[in-house]
């Protein structure tokens, strides 16, 4: 893991996100995970250290905490990061705000996640959307998996110049599946209270043109989220124009419900098929089949699997800090070909693999 | 149950509107059960004897099914006809259109449910918006559970001019509870494959002037449906205004989040509390501190209950049809009144049971 | 309020559980409710007060705060107390014992809930089991609805000298209805840590003579609890006479799988068909077509409706803390007909009504 | 695909057992897949052809239907008979027993799924109990996911002269993951109407000698099975003696509560991040710091992951009926070796990996 030529990421918070930020740096040509820091001592940690990754505690008594557990470690987070060219902070909501500080002492380029504010970083990343303004920052935040789907998809009507104004229906998976047996609601929906809700708001923080509201409701379900979306077009516009441009953005995978994929089960069932690691789909996967369109109304509907779909804009991100490449379209080439986005065989009568 | 002035009513198929129908009927002072009509023979149909409801064979096989299983039947369906003055038929989907030619042969004024399709009667009723075209006439179709609650709210919009284009996002209970351990979908979501569903052309077959397109998503849950509006207004207008519109309502219910009624459980168990049969809702339950209004652009949610929203429509189709009421209002005051439409406490610094 | 004949209970906390029991206590001919205390001041309260029970704070703020919200208070619950003869504290869990002084210095009889530990009061109550020993005390513990399950049954089989060893597993809904949208577990099963569960000891404190034990796992629905048991009897023996046992005790209803009652939400839809509050079912529900004996092995399984099952051995342990009623089979046969145990219709070719 | 030292295995039926018996069989060093035989036409079968398997029409309409889709085939099941030394029946349940004369005639060896009868190949398959009279056989049944793990875990107990008489309850998952969309059960538990349920009858088609009963529930939940057990042992022992017996037998996995591993959702992560395909669990994952002895009395609780449990099942039964290993150990080690069986870290205070 000394390869001078590579980039060396630290990973502060080994969880859902962490792990699988980490796994997909590995898969990179130009960077490499110099470490990871968290709080746990018990068989999550042991698998990054049986994996080859190096452990560190993220507090001093986290430290203690692993030594004690039969956990060696390299040292603490301070130990971390003076060894690394940038940290990922992959904790828990909130508590990256509390990093920062560190972070900056530490003179360490630092990407946050969605759930942070704007503010912290002043940059709000979306590769398809704001790569170029990211290069040689020291710090951005790659937004949040709803935030993200948003902006791709309205980024893509946007490049045709077809989008007007979109707004927004999104039902939320309650909690994730690790953390199904402490938390969740159950044969219940639970609107959220204020409209907008803040994934539209947050979408213009990415890219202030975009004309968005959206309302959410928690749905009993640890899968992802399912997106329905009414936007009104710059003019009246064919189904088959629309799919082009969703098919010409890069991590939008086309799918179909008439082709055995009708529900969010369906599409994870095809990822583990895949030999996606857990089954993981990084795309916005939508619906061609359904979506429609009346006159000036475009009507579509797609999943975001909350737990993968800012892997590989955070491996982008990466890129674009630490300036490794200056174009977002040879970044996001890079970063797809290296965890399978493109490989896909849903839709029929279609080769297998073919985009 | 022989009262001479009473309009003697007969229900076929009691199910879970069926039951619910009959039992609100009763609460009329101007119509009575004339007896129900069904093909099962086990605790259900016991216990609408034991409620002193007459029990006929809805086929010749059930009448003697009941009676292997010591069920005193009063006969065949065509001997309740007989006796009747109209018929409800309230059997599962699409059985009624096979029911209507014995109905029409026996001179039976006759209702179908939702689920039938608008042409078998030519008339599809909701109590505020088509009752004046309902007095009189042999047969209507009272609408589903999700067009009834799309009818109320969109002509309450109507009746103050805000009207413009209506677009809605519908998540419906994935099966009802009676018959939730034998079908169902767990831990998944499901988008109908078509845009638009179905329940926007369906509010049309009430009102042709509706500018509404749906969308559809089946949930992991047996409570009832959620919708998310986004109404374009013919003009700009205050949040007030709108809650006027919708207080003026005869059937929608306004609460709110913040005085305790957060999610679709929390109004079942209000509705429990409050005494109501099996905790029905039979109003629209529309959440005034989570509508939003942007410009021209007012946003909303409600629950359905949908086991419950019809009843109080079906009640009011029997009125108009057999004539015992020419005006909407009057016939809405009275089955409402019957039923305790209007006595809810779920707005906080308001008396109990003001409107 | 003020009958002079009747005994006055005070409800301390008006949840799930004092609700229902306060419902229960205006049923009964020799007791009334002289006020409820609680701490909320939303609809729940409001439902209350509108029924016509007298509102009190359970603390000073609590007053102050429902007068805030417009809700009239008749004082706090010291107030209360000097105005009753008992008070059943229906708080939430570990809450009791810290109100128990306070019962003590007004000198108030008290009866606690089973999430109590059986040494504050050094009783524990299951009306079929141990009423003569609460005659008269100052207080008592009603036991948890698993537990009084359990006591209920295995006193069927002793009383015919057939109970050997009891095992049994447990499968506990994970969170209540009415808090389903913020607690819950999904898409999981997650067995109790430690074997034996605590509901086996617990059974023992009712009556030390039982041997059993107890596992358990918390499943993700919220309609109730449902026990599957293996009984080692003294000597073979033949089901019917099993069956006699279970019937002849006072709230154990023998249903069958086979006459459409083959799961717990079937169980619920019949309880709300017979029209009782809540859809309560207080009796346990026991599939007689799926209990089996072979040789001196028993096997049965039954649903706990846990929100309901523990109302009638309140009102019972009221009747002989204040010694209104010296046999256990009175007060039990006073209290199933105010709420309408023993009359049930599942059984396929019996009479309905029949026990 | 050619190796002529290599038995030659058909796969009929390309669903949740068939795809992953075919990944399982491509990691032996003695055994390849010669074909698979399906009647789908989607992106299933289509990823199967990707993954180079040779795709066969199980019937001859399958065939069309396939062309006329665009995928290549490579003729129908008779052409991959022709081409086989043996063949998997993969098919949904029941229709194995219409497949049977088919392979009879083609003189090929199969093996059939628990879903069919004992009597169908007249000997039922669990590696540590019944290897060595498979071994030459021309057919066998590898037994259903929940007779397996209970095959395993007497068998283990048996070894130690431990087992006296079982009894157990099943919480079986209500659907598979892949088919939750279109059925599952919502908010109830569905108890089995009989007891014995058939699992603990079909436990001694392997093993006559076992004193087995169980009883079974549907739980609404996806993930796997749940069992608790009370087993009679034949003598008072140590908790620490009967993990040994468990931790000696090849597929059991022992795990903690305590560790980060406390219900169903946790495992599945685990094997996730472990990088199992699908996250399959092979083994049972029985929970050492739940279990317990009283006496002469054990308790005890593991998971059985329906999906993936009879995987490496099949494997060794291929290698038996083949005669490719005559000792059930070696044939074991085999699989266990090639599909990661024994590389587990959910204990704590042990090294990674470790036993």
């Amino acid at each position: 893991m000394t390869d001078p030529r590579k980039v060396r990421v630290a990973i502060n918070g080994y969880g859902v996100i962490g792990k699988r930020v980490a796994d997909a740096i590995m898969l990179q040509p130009d960077m490499i995970v110099s470490g990871i820091a968290d709080v746990v001592d018990d068989w999550r940690i042991r698998l990054a250290a049986e994996k080859g990754y190096r452990v560190f505690g993220a507090t001093v008594e986290a430290v203690a905490a692993m030594s004690n557990a039969g956990i060696a470690t390299s040292g603490s987070l301070a130990d971390l990061l003076a060894d690394s060219d940038i940290v990922i902070d992959c904790t828990p909501k909130n508590i990256a705000a509390a990093n920062v500080p560190t972070y900056r002492a530490a003179g360490a380029k630092h990407i946050l996640q969605g759930g942070e504010k704007h503010a912290l970083t002043g940059h709000s990343f979306v590769a398809e959307a704001s790569y170029a303004s990211a290069v040689g920052r020291s710090s951005t935040r790659v937004v949040s998996c709803n935030t993200t789907s948003i902006v791709r998809t309205l980024t893509a009507l946007k490049k045709g110049d077809l989008l007007g104004s979109a707004r927004g229906t999104l039902l939320r998976r309650a909690t994730d599946p690790w953390e199904s047996h402490q938390s969740g609601i159950m044969n219940t929906l639970v609107p959220e209270s204020r409209i907008p809700s803040h994934q539209g708001p947050d979408a213009k923080s990415v890219d202030p043109d975009l004309d968005v509201v959206t309302m959410a409701v928690k749905v009993p379900q640890t899968l992802g989220h399912l997106h329905l979306w009414n936007v009104r077009l710059t003019r009246p516009a064919e189904v088959a124009e629309v799919l082009d441009l969703f098919r010409a953005s890069s991590r939008i995978a086309l799918i179909r419900s008439d082709a055995g994929l009708p529900a969010l089960n369906s599409i994870k069932e095809w990822m583990l098929d895949l030999g996606r690691p857990h089954g993981d789909l990084y795309e916005v996967a939508l619906w061609e089949d359904m979506l429609t369109v009346e006159g000036d109304e475009l009507f579509y509907a797609y999943m975001v699997d909350n737990q993968a779909i800012v892997i590989p804009e955070t491996v982008d991100a990466i890129r674009a800090l630490c300036g490794l490449e200056q174009e977002a379209a040879s970044s996001i080439a890079t970063t797809n070909a290296s965890i399978g986005i493109g490989k896909l065989v849903a839709r029929p009568g279609r080769q297998a693999g073919a985009p």
